[in-house]
């Protein structure tokens, strides 16, 4: 039950030069399932990414930090490699060397490095990566890389998903035609930091190391940093950028015009993306933007944001359409911001004045919050009155079929 | 469907000389319910409290806040009055006025100052209190005054509870018996800070005035600030003491025995009333209990433990009776205890040793996990292997009828 979210039509997600893609039913977790993906990078290419903050991190995260942290100096990444079913988190050593021994083989098959390839994991925690149904299926996914296989990719990192999340776009910058295709999946344990449950975007530019680093961590931080499903921030949560340098344009500083044309492009499919993940929340009925205005700064505004994304009473009202919105109020009043005046705060359901300074604005009806209460799309906006800065991040509401999902993962 | 809460017996429930109490059906928000209660306090009698620091604290709240910050030079307080069905939060002027008003009205039936009343209320927020209904209702409470009225007092004070919450003791310190009797009320919108929804206790013994605040704060943070139902902080939470020195027992100094034993017997109490809200938690069918050992602060540890707790992954595996116990570790490594090493982490389910140095153990088996979640009441057990501090607290599960009661509360 995604919030408007249409299916991505296969024929409109565009291959991107330099990037191909081969998937593989291995039996990971379930059989007949695609389960694992590879991720076939030219030698031009640069890759970036951010990666969870939750200090369970798992194996594979911990690996793909190391490989791009050596990235400056040594040789490139040519290919990632993804599975579903299992998370390789809270697996300690043996988790650790099972990611090793994923990048070893995958490396060996493709002829480089360990070093040049990135693992990703998703699925349980907890539980040991059934490593040799991952390595047995590697070469199937070799099999059929092909550069036109973003939707199948799409299928193959698909955990709770009720459907496959992939956008692309294509922008002319500085006369150049640059492509960009993304993927991404989450549906639960969902509230990045830092990054999402794994979202991948490739694009022909060629960008310069440092500034295709830079670029990344901007965008995350305005893309898959401003969604939560339920306030569980994942142990393998990761945003990869990947510039494969084969179209003619050229990004080798972050100060010219060109990068803050990509920087846009990217953002803007970055936004899409993200945004999916929470129309596909696990169990998810409403789309619900939350806008904080007027605050000291861009932190408090986030905390203010997060605590109403993050209430289950504010969550279960929007499921109801029950304009109960003093469960707002309660939220902004609990988040921490000790020095709130709430005597200067203003609330808004889209374009109705709910409260004004503090207190039920007295225009107020119950049948206007009511209306807006029954869209699948609504915007919450909340003035501070203290400052100028703001923040926005995207959410949904809370169900009987985020309980019924979350009851039944493992079954 | 609350978790191991037996019906209070009525003659279990102790008077306090000195408190009598008086119930009413006032018809705030529905007719034909107890909605209404006034408790009336000899002139012996001291009082303290604890309350919500949510921002948006209601008006009563604002209004007992004042009326205790004077009381070590000014008059005692004569009556508390709760009324249910409206939190009066979120009304701006007007709801400060309906609270003052209320004071008023009850003071010149009881032949006080206004000023030695304090005012409660609990219910839907952001909605006029309706101040008519409530003063009419006044005088039928008034009219029932009595010292064996515990059971109604508990009653009158309900919202989404499905059942009262009271609790009676007695113990004999320096040779005088003094009794304590409490009720609580709270089933959602549960996790104080610094007290909850409502808490009332009252004891027999003489407590001077400072000595009964330092003690009635000691014991919130190891009671009611201990327990969290969905992690949203009410605007409304009260926690009250009240001795009424009509025993023979002085307390004078917090320095004493007695205070020792007074403190030991109170702290008992309010544990058990702070429980009972969270064995009533709304949708509740088990009792939790997180405790988090080898910190190095206190803070820390209720950090974790609260991360646990709030965690809707968690709280659905174990409505489920899931052993999906990664989701505990991630709520750990995402508790915002940014140096943790999780490689000294030990994670404990009642007996069974689940995860050793941050990793499955070796020994573990899924069927001894399962065995544990089938049960109503759990210990979840942390060792994060850092430090001396420990901290606990008590929680519930996250079920299907937590959003049926909470898409519901208001219809």
């Amino acid at each position: 039950m995604a919030v408007n979210l249409p299916l991505p039509i296969p024929e409109n997600l565009k291959p991107v030069a330099g990037v191909a893609l081969g998937h593989a039913e291995a039996g990971i977790r379930k059989a007949n399932r695609k389960d694992v993906l590879v991720v076939k990078l030219a030698p031009s290419a640069t890759v970036a990414g951010v990666f969870t903050k939750n200090r369970f991190c798992a194996a594979p995260v911990q690996l793909c930090k190391e490989h791009l942290g050596n990235l400056r100096d040594g040789a490139p990444i040519r290919a990632l490699v993804i599975n579903t079913g299992n998370a390789n988190a809270g697996t300690g050593e043996s988790g650790l060397a099972h990611a090793k021994q994923t990048c070893a083989e995958l490396a060996t098959l493709l002829d480089c490095a360990p070093t040049q390839i990135l693992p990703f994991s998703t699925g349980v925690i907890l539980e040991p990566l059934p490593i040799d149904r991952l390595v047995a299926g590697l070469p199937q996914a070799i099999g059929n890389l092909n550069e036109d296989n973003w939707h199948n990719a799409a299928l193959a990192i698909m955990t709770t998903d009720t459907q496959p999340k992939a956008a692309s776009r294509q922008v002319v910058i500085d006369g150049h035609t640059v492509t960009l295709t993304g993927i991404s999946k989450g549906a639960g344990m969902i509230k990045p930091n830092m990054a999402t449950m794994l979202g991948f975007l490739a694009t022909d530019a060629r960008v310069a190391q440092p500034v295709l680093e830079q670029l990344t961590k901007a965008v995350a931080d305005r893309s898959f940093n401003c969604i939560t499903i339920d306030g569980d921030t994942s142990t393998n949560d990761s945003f990869i950028v990947m510039a494969t340098g084969t179209s003619a344009l050229a990004v080798e500083s972050v100060d010219s015009p060109a990068y803050a044309a990509l920087y846009d492009a990217v953002l803007g499919l970055s936004q899409e993306l993200a945004q999916m993940i929470v129309r596909d929340g696990e169990g998810a009925t409403k789309f619900i933007t939350v806008t904080v205005e007027e605050g000291k700064d861009v932190e408090e505004c986030r905390r203010i944001a997060y605590s109403i994304a993050h209430s289950p009473l504010v969550k279960t009202a929007f499921f109801a359409s029950d304009p109960n919105l003093g469960r707002i109020l309660a939220a902004i009043g609990y988040a921490g911001v000790d020095d709130l005046d709430v005597g200067k705060i203003n609330l808004y359901l889209d374009d109705v004045w709910v409260a004004r300074n503090g207190g039920r604005h007295p225009d107020y009806q119950e049948a206007d919050g009511q209306r807006v209460m029954k869209q699948s799309e609504i915007t919450i906006r909340v003035k501070l009155g203290r400052g100028q800065a703001g923040a926005t991040i995207w959410t949904c509401d809370l169900s009987h079929e985020y309980v019924s999902i979350n009851a039944d993962y493992r079954s």
